[in-house]
């Protein structure tokens, strides 16, 4: 115990008592994030300026102490639980916009700003910032850029790289880097924004971030239909995007999901069929209006048994909540649910959903799929009974195995928008290749020699 | 000569005569770019196939000899100039398009497919590879992602990065690198992919691409207008954004370019006016049509003297072509075009345009001003008479060290699309800051440890 009364010591000289806490809940909250791996940091530092974070870097980097950075916690696959002890960073308090600029497109924000409060402060001047993952509510503009997350809408936006003009990052030596700038464009020298957007917290702590806003679109609307089997809602994906729209999202739901959704919601909540579509598109009222017009007819030409239209904004949210929902239903089952954010090339989708149905027999795993079809990246629930159980976790492991042999067999990645962390470390080789491995290696070495930053994770 | 005769000896040993060559005349080509840097490779190699690089860089690597490579060589910054002899490698003879797959939306090229030419094909099946840099008909893929080459429609589309789904890489030992994939989205550890997008040849040679495809818009229009005067162009480009509307290009031009381009083009070529908008749109033909609707009467209420609406492929086609008369028309002035693509905040457009006609007054320096106002990425020409005469380019260069200055100063950035190259190296540690410079060299000396890709350049 002498080593966690020095590190914490150290640390409250170093920065103040009420920036710094070893108290077991404390700890507790920060051992873990939504997946199950759990490891207690000897201590949790709260930073509240850049400042701050230089100390700590500079602290720790001198004595090769783990620090592992954490935004919101609300990460799914491990990547800030702090494996090997040591620090948490916890940027939580940086939550303060800097600067919202209609005219130069751009806002300013500090790492632990909620997505969401960004996205209604730049709503309320008319801006619009696009990425939105499902946790939006919850997690933080720095665990987006830690994950480059995505989210629906990515299919017409991008996802959070885009969104990114300039950073300061601490690196872990201390030393403060700013790259990037507040200009939509910027070609001078290396990307280094974009080697930190999705780095995972292995490269450096970001300090404060200057996002690119663009003009919010005038309204928004859906339609979402229903089909008898999932191959030809996969078809009306291709046919949609081959009729050249593209709509700012494109959800689709497999048969086992519908099952858990209409016994969780009530059997009237969703209308009859084995596959549902949600298609959103937004612009100018106009635009919009006419768009839906053609496509209407587009899929009901393709063999929808149902077609329905959201033309109001609290229309499209309730069938965004409806896509929640169905997430919930699936934990309603009281399974555990393996939520893997697998991606294959769009013209597998239906592969994807023949190779689950064929897993789920070989298994006994139940498996769904729902998610983001325009850009392949559906999300596949390994629903296990009895998880805890160790037997019962290696059947699943080696059902997770076949799954992600397939993936990478057909052209796929085992991770769109979630990144590795510790969940997909088992498989990260296999998915990038030695050369690869290598490269990540050199570029940490690189950037972090000794190692302090997230270490335990993919590297 | 004894080293040259064994360079390219040892080259045809490696991989047969037809692909090399250091005939006087070859060596001249590959000496230069658009840039007025010249600088003799000892041989040029023309790369056929992925093993052909990495022969070369694995023979280059052993003995530390300098390779650059080079596309269509039409950069405007000197990037692929050889300022250090040793070796060009041209991708120009790798220019197939392997793949072209709507299903997917993905595109799978060689590196020196003229970027035109996959725009064509795609068009061919209704899909679309947006970035348009002004060159596009003789620029090459490969040079595109080695610079992140934007263009005007970049506003709406982005520039080549987000296009850029995987990379084969040949790294400076000769062994290859995989990145990326062809999915639309990938958290698959670091962003390998963006590392070298946009890396001026100086961490790896592109063998090849898979890019990003999307649906094509059905149709598209224009509105030209002329302002009195440019500050009331540039408050019409914050207007058009803060009223919810994302043209696909928004591209203005100032006096002295318009004078120009009159004395070219003749009088009647454009209506009065001493400021020229470019508004186009793009999407479904109901929406075009609806949204060049709304924009006309805006102009005209924020002061246009006049507004022509252009709705056909082929009248917006001709646009284009004025906007690039635009540029030969300074060139026709006999005056030497220092084309400084810089990028200010957009709030600093008008800005930018008044420090640039006090810099015309204080050095005799014409300065003509026109580019992408949506994203601030303002083409800066500082016409120069004589600029073969030393003390003129003296006195040029100090003109560019205060507009350099300036833009620094004011939050801008010193390159938006042309990349550092030789062009820009003198300025490039003022604009990135010395941790940033500390950046590159790590990340540089990790990934090519002997140098020999493109040195001499900004690192």
């Amino acid at each position: 115990m002498a080593l966690i009364t020095t590190v914490h010591d150290a640390l409250v000289q170093l920065l103040g008592a009420p920036k710094v806490s070893s108290a077991t809940e404390v700890l507790a909250i920060h051992a873990t994030d939504k997946w199950h791996a759990s490891a207690s940091p000897e201590a949790v530092v709260f930073a509240e300026t850049t400042e701050d974070i230089v100390r700590v870097l500079q602290f720790a980097n001198e004595r090769g102490i783990p620090v592992t950075t954490r935004g919101a916690g609300v990460g799914y696959v491990g990547g800030c639980v702090p494996g090997q002890g040591g620090i948490v960073l916890s940027v939580s308090r940086m939550n303060r916009i800097l600067e919202l600029n209609p005219e130069d497109g751009v806002a300013v924000v500090q790492p632990g700003v909620i997505t969401g409060d960004l996205q209604d402060a730049a709503r309320g001047v008319g801006w619009y910032y696009p990425p939105d993952p499902a946790s939006l509510r919850e997690c933080s503009l720095g665990g987006n850029i830690a994950t480059n997350a995505g989210g629906p809408r990515c299919l017409k936006y991008g996802v959070t790289r885009p969104y990114v003009l300039g950073l300061e990052v601490v690196l872990a030596d201390g030393s403060v880097l700013r790259c990037g700038s507040r200009c939509h464009k910027n070609k001078t020298g290396f990307d280094l924004v974009g080697l930190f957007v999705g780095s995972e917290g292995m490269l450096g702590v970001v300090s404060e971030a200057t996002l690119r806003l663009i003009p919010h679109p005038e309204t928004r609307a859906m339609l979402t239909a229903t089909f008898s089997e999932f191959p030809q809602a996969a078809h009306a994906v291709q046919r949609i995007l081959n009729s050249g729209h593209l709509p700012s999202a494109l959800e689709i739901t497999d048969e086992f999901t519908l099952r858990a959704a209409r016994e969780y919601l009530g059997p009237d909540a969703l209308p009859e069929g084995n596959a549902h579509l949600i298609v959103e598109i937004d612009g100018r009222q106009a635009a919009v209006d006419n768009e839906r017009r053609e496509l209407a007819p587009l899929l009901e030409k393709l063999g929808a048994l149902t077609v329905e239209h959201h033309t109001a904004d609290e229309a499209c949210e309730s069938i965004w909540q409806l896509r929640r929902d169905f997430s919930y239903s699936l934990r309603h089952t009281g399974l555990t649910k393996l939520n893997e954010d697998i991606v294959v090339p769009r013209s597998k989708l239906v592969e994807l959903v023949e190779f689950a149905h064929g897993l789920q027999e070989q298994t006994g795993i139940a498996v769904a799929c729902f998610g983001h079809a325009g850009d392949g990246n559906i999300h596949t629930n390994l629903m296990v009974e009895d998880y805890q159980n160790p037997s019962v976790r290696a059947h699943a492991d080696k059902a997770l195995d076949q799954l992600f042999t397939w993936i990478l067999g057909n052209g796929g990645v085992i991770t769109g928008e979630h990144g590795i962390g510790l969940a997909k470390k088992r498989w990260f080789a296999d998915a990038v290749g030695k050369e690869s491995v290598a490269t990540h290696a050199a570029i940490k070495a690189a950037l972090d020699p000794k190692g302090i930053l997230n270490p335990g994770k993919f590297i």
